[in-house]
């Protein structure tokens, strides 16, 4: 992101699930926004370079946690599973691991959480209707299903106890979009780093609910919650497409995974579909 | 309920819950619409009389769960926490067990589940406003936080797999209202068994969120998802309110549990109400 | 209808449509509310009583509904196809015919017509919904599809010729209901006269849509409009429901016919049904 | 109204407005629901009976109304002009009065004022429209803009002092309806004397606008914040209906009195109407 | 349109009403996206160039339709009567025309229609309204009413069927805009080129209804279906705006042809205008 | 302002207000759009240059007001009180002078008026809402209510007399944002003439409210409206960030004037904050 830079400057964040993905690529990104980055997750990390400390602490782990917010004004929550698993699986990484989080940001006074949600909270939505951040939840997946736990606990925190949190839930966050239904759902990582500037940088935000999405030519999002806040992408799947036309030629319309928003994840696991619209 | 009868008629009724309070009024009642109705607990209940079936079945055991949904054609998920409690114990009984409850039915075909929600998923919303059942959940407790991820997962069970849930968001099922809050919350006991009746008889229901509350004469929720699945509740809170008037005669509107919908939910727990709104 | 007399009393009403099931039906009741009633239809109809005029006109010939509208103070217009047939056969009775009923009553200064519609217009909507009067139509059939014309034609005379229209979107007008989808959509003999009194003595209608169906326990409209224009059904499909119910046990959801508002119409024809949604 | 009584009782009740016609007809309806009824107005009054106190107080006289609030729990506040008056007459009774008795009534600690607004600030909406109590005011005379102008006054005194207010959109208050008009607008006395009991005994109301409006069968209001407050009307126009269509047999949908919810105060006034739509 | 090329590649389209003014517009650009483009009309068209097929075939010929649709993957359908003309004009080539059409398309199994519909379709909404795709129709002529029709046709065909329509509202589609209405509902030839393009490469569109505007300054419809399938456009009507308001400096808000969306349209044909509001 | 020039070009404008500052800022940049520019204000102004009038005219005094509107085809009213004063400060000039000039300009037949309302008009909304033009007044001082006086002043014109207003609701209209709320709120001088131009130009308006404010990163109002009559900003905010955070890092969000729209105003005058939400 070459723009001016912004005046952006935190004492200290925290980033958790910097071993993933997305937590590799942001860590760099971030660290120009504050004095220190704190980064965990539960696997093996880059060495903390200067104006870094690297934490070894896994979600589920309600001692852990409490330790790991000591001193940090906001956390961008990255952490947790981020594609379908078993039930058991996502339970304790993305609902417990999430309470812990929220509990251990309270009683250490954090500011402000910006949570990775995830764009299958409504996946069951038909990639034919234009949804807000305020319809009813359709995730598509036990995934999906974690993450509409988390954004109902922000919820809470943020009534009860006046955390604030924004809410990302995430469209398709990679370096090109690469099917057709990315052309639509597609993030840029520059665009991506412009939304979490906006975000941490909103003077009030309560709990806002934001997807992540660049300035695609085509959207099934309303993100007039994404403006408010200050987001304005600068990237588009555009340039991508004659491509990604050319690779996929044909969608069959009556197969679930193009009907609906979710995609593929909407047929994920072992049991048949069987979903009636 | 004195009506004239109707025709409903299951071969196997599930009650869940069937030691708590309400399991206990209604499992005479559910007996006349079955011919064989299995009521489960984790506690003691009453032994077995005519056509009746007593499973001990803690929520959390998911073989016991399997086993209990067998031949079950229809479920009235009443079990588990009812009351605020630590997330600690919250979760087994809420989250794990309605995931173990869902994962059952659809194993063993159950056709359709009716689901004992709370208004303490949308309890943060203000008394001077009158919400649908559409709006994005703001509960008010951990137990509140529990019933929206439970009604999440109806709806992916639904759009995933076909299993049919009604969600009830029930007010205050008690014999009697006893102050002001509950003369707009409340649902008698003969309402509760006609709204039952309905959503069990409703041919077609997908999944739908009713707010199971009676015909009081002042109400915050517009309950036409309720009409809509053929819910005509007869009573109403009125005949008490002279009396819960007396008993209550002044509110202050500056205080939290009288200006939430939650009521005393709202301020429940070790923690100070920090919240802005 | 038993209820105390209104005063409504018009010079000369036309009913079209006489010699169908509801024509013959309405003929003797709306006699009550003018001088003299004309009817009229392609087919034979019973002799003219006292105060009647009776008038073979088919929908279709420009000339013979030019004639028919002289000294027309308004229209119950219930002619034309009301079934599904090929749109071949459709054309020129419910499209072409109403362009000539319309054109006529234009020409002649009629006040008001009374449009008997159809719940079809609206009849790919799903059971599990609830919509009002202003949705995008969604018919279910050719015979749907030129009820939805009829109504844009109506708005039409009414924003450019100030022809006032009540239509009425009717469900299933019957002695009794017959299945479980009746048991939504039924309109009795008597509240079908209420709902014509209502909409021909309120005194200022536009174009309003109306859904013509009982006061039933459950429903998929809202009928808004309907209160608007002073419509207050009396009757309602409850008593029959055991009867019904007991009749037709159990729905397969997964059918189209169960699905949606339109019920079997929805699978009419001679080709198999392809809809997605 | 021969209702069983309610447990309402305040220690001190201010009826402003008390010499008018509607004043008149509370004042002995309202004197039983508290210790001590104070009434007031600019004119002549009964003299004060057991219970009551007879204020003259000019609306406009900002110390006389500072007296009047003295020791007052709540004010049912129908004071004022309530008529089409040049603007000039209209400006110190209801709006520099408006602002004098909320001035008064916040100095003075009162809880709760219902503020006796009027149909005429929405008057321009069509009578072929449903409108609710939150759209734009569109009024149709000086007079219904200095009653929207007391809406704003009410919802600012709430916003920033907490003072809590009941605005009340009445549409005819009459003992019987006497045009065609008013089948649609007629609130009874004692559906009116049902109104206040409800606003002033809901436990928590904000600022709200209910339209006060008999039960009647046609309406172009929805009335969903009436319902929410607790007003249930018990009364109906429609044993009206018969005669007063007799005595106005046709309305011309073409003049804007019987274009407009307004009626005929939508042409009041020295100059011809102009208005376009 | 000078972007860079995409990748849409159809193997045959179809362009009806190929003779009409905006079918020669098209036909050269959309021969581009398509090994084959069929052309059609009732008149006579240039002769066909290479990798062009010439039909001669009457919308209101059922069989010649039926031949006409074989081997067509996709159909931009410009036929038909596209100015105000009689009823008995209108129905052969815009009721019956678009009904032979997608019969045939059903039967010869084409994939995707761009039906062009008009703004004539909501021609009586106001020009100080913004609307949506989704609200009632009010058309403005026996013109606009068939575009309805066609509307409906499309969405029933989607519904029973599953053949997908884009419905485009187009604007005014002129090389540039020659009075102030136009300011706000003019379409340059290269966005409607954007058009055509974005709705036939957007991977799914059931039926979607697009309103054909460029990027005007100032608009009456709100367009996020247009955006939500793609459509960019990058024209506008300011750089003509100083001409066209020298040329016409006064309009008078109070002409119905000023006052609704349809503009001239409104006061069309042999009789005056005696509509209301 | 450095565009293309507009063919805009009035006979005489009226500019109210100008000796204030933005009357002052504004009265050489509408010079350009008419043959004469007649100011006004209270107080003294710069002396007439050429093509303009300038008139001392309270706006309390109706003789001076009517002789003030002779002549004039469209006014810019930016006179009375702009920030918090008392009421009876805020009662002749805002309130008895929007009253005067409406009613002058009726009499002498000017076509359109602007009307410089305020965001005040909607301060008690949270800084976490996006608000419409179309929402309820939750005005935060006696000087945002006045506004909301003359906005319904101004819908009343238009719908009784045909007097044409477009509403502004300007946020912050300043060199540049001088804190973090004015990110938001703030438009620019060259935004606001752009905004004027636009108003003033547009063929029909009716009565239309319009949110003032440039096109900044971050907003709370959804200005559709103003995209409707042509307004395009083409300023933002964002060049000021970085200064304007460094120099206010932090904002408590539980201090009124960070949580609602209208910022500090909310907290003004003589008396303790007292609201509730």
């Amino acid at each position: 992101m070459h723009e001016s830079s912004t005046g952006l400057r935190f004492k200290r964040l925290l980033l958790t699930g910097a071993a993933g993905t997305l937590g590799r690529m942001l860590r760099p990104r971030m660290r120009r926004y504050c004095e220190t980055l704190r980064v965990s997750d539960l696997a093996a990390m880059e060495p903390a370079g200067d104006g870094e400390e690297v934490v070894i602490a896994p979600l589920e782990d309600e001692a852990a946690m409490f330790a790991l917010l000591e001193g940090v004004d906001a956390v961008l929550h990255f952490g947790g599973v981020s594609v379908e698993k078993p039930f058991s699986t996502v339970l304790p990484a993305n609902i417990v691991g999430a309470y812990n989080l929220y509990e251990a940001a309270r009683r250490q006074g954090t500011q402000r959480i910006v949570f990775a949600s995830s764009n299958h909270v409504t996946g069951f939505y038909g990639q034919g209707e234009t949804i807000s951040a305020h319809v009813v939840p359709r995730p598509d997946t036990f995934y999906g299903l974690s993450k509409a736990f988390g954004e109902n606990l922000a919820q809470f925190y943020f009534d009860r106890h006046g955390l604030e949190t924004v809410t990302l839930r995430i469209g398709s966050c990679l370096p090109e979009p690469v099917n057709r239904r990315q052309l639509s759902s597609w993030i840029s990582h520059d665009d991506m780093e412009r939304l979490l500037v906006a975000v941490l940088s909103a003077p009030v935000v309560g709990h806002s609910i934001v997807y992540g999405v660049s300035d695609n030519r085509s959207t099934w999002w309303d993100n007039s919650q994404g403006r408010q806040v200050g987001y304005r992408p600068q990237d588009s799947s555009e340039p991508w497409r004659a491509a990604v036309e050319a690779k996929q030629p044909h969608i069959d319309p009556a197969r679930p995974e193009a009907r609906y928003q979710g995609g593929a994840f909407v047929v994920l696991g072992p049991f048949p579909f069987a979903g009636q619209e």
